[in-house]
């Protein structure tokens, strides 16, 4: 249906995967394929101010459906006026999380419950799934100590309790077993450049890029 | 389930909700209830920081799934921080909108299509839908020169056509004859106080009160 690929990046918090875009975004350049750069929740204006509502306050600021919905309606917001049209004119998109987060952060690790959200994953993203999808794998007590150092304003799933991140890497490995026909887990517990070596190999063998 | 009732008024915009929600409560309060007067989108403080994105902005502001994600967003949070609680001690709750304005605004005159706003209104409202839903019938041409004499910056959805109003209008009707066990159309046109003697008559005959 589209000529472009959709990719996107998964894990906990100090994974490393913004470290890891730029250095994809700068190979698949090199190619001189047209990359789109984006990130969630948000991507777009409508989404960028309803990220602002989800990524600030209290950990205990949302119910859990509700923290589902406004995902969804950021998600379409971003698919609509983002990714389908970069999708359709043949780009390349590299997406910092995406219905993947929903599913580990609200579905799982969360109290939305799966059900919910695939119900609401097939009424928004339907047929836009990924291409690939690669999962950065860490213990949380590695990434966790990685993101502190640089925590800032936007902490309200970070500032959660350890277990839940501990449940959170192992939601993320069951959706790569689910999934495993579009997702690849990467360990991040390396070095970037060899986290970013491994990342490479896995998009180029399964886009069959050149 | 709760020793309350819910009572919700839909209508298009110049219906006269306000004025009638104000002596429907005092008439209620002189019988010995308690009242709670609530509204939608909002009733709760993160309720209306989403009100907030839908109320203000261009009319195409919001893709209609992003819309309608955000209309259940902000309902969840009514409903479990405000409306259940307030059912469950036996409070009569009267909520200025709730579901069947979606259905009007975004299912039917609108773009969301009503398969979507039935799965969104099954998972987030589920069980506690109104005991009584006042339909305010009203003649757009009249509704909307009402509405333009009090007119603020909440005029999102006052400022769509003509020909959007009329398809709202219509679909209200057909929502009271889809939903007839707990919807009553009442005549808007008429003078306030006529308003509010139909609308007492109905809610004392529907709720048995004394």
């Amino acid at each position: 249906m589209t000529g472009g690929h959709f990719i996107t990046l998964e894990g906990g918090e100090g994974a490393g995967k913004t470290t890891l875009l730029s250095t994809l975004k700068a190979r698949l350049e090199a190619l001189g394929h047209e990359v789109v750069l984006t990130r969630e929740p948000g991507g777009t204006p409508g989404a960028e101010a309803i990220r602002a509502l989800l990524v600030t306050g209290a950990a205990d600021r949302w119910m859990a459906l509700s923290e589902l919905c406004l995902f969804f309606a950021a998600r379409e917001d971003h698919l609509e006026r983002l990714i389908r049209p970069a999708l359709a004119r043949g780009a390349i998109v590299l997406c910092d999380r995406f219905s993947d987060s929903t599913r580990a952060y609200q579905g799982q690790a969360g109290g939305a419950g799966r059900a919910a959200v695939e119900a609401l994953d097939g009424l928004i993203v339907g047929h836009t799934q990924p291409d690939l999808t690669l999962i950065l794998d860490i213990d949380p007590a590695i990434g966790l100590k990685r993101a502190a150092a640089r925590r800032g304003t936007e902490d309200r799933f970070e500032g959660k309790a350890f277990a839940f991140h501990t449940a959170l890497r192992a939601a993320y490995l069951e959706i790569a077993e689910t999934f495993k026909h579009r997702c690849g887990v990467v360990d991040a517990s390396v070095a970037p450049e060899e986290l970013a070596d491994s990342a490479w190999a896995l998009l180029v063998a399964r886009l069959k890029l050149s």
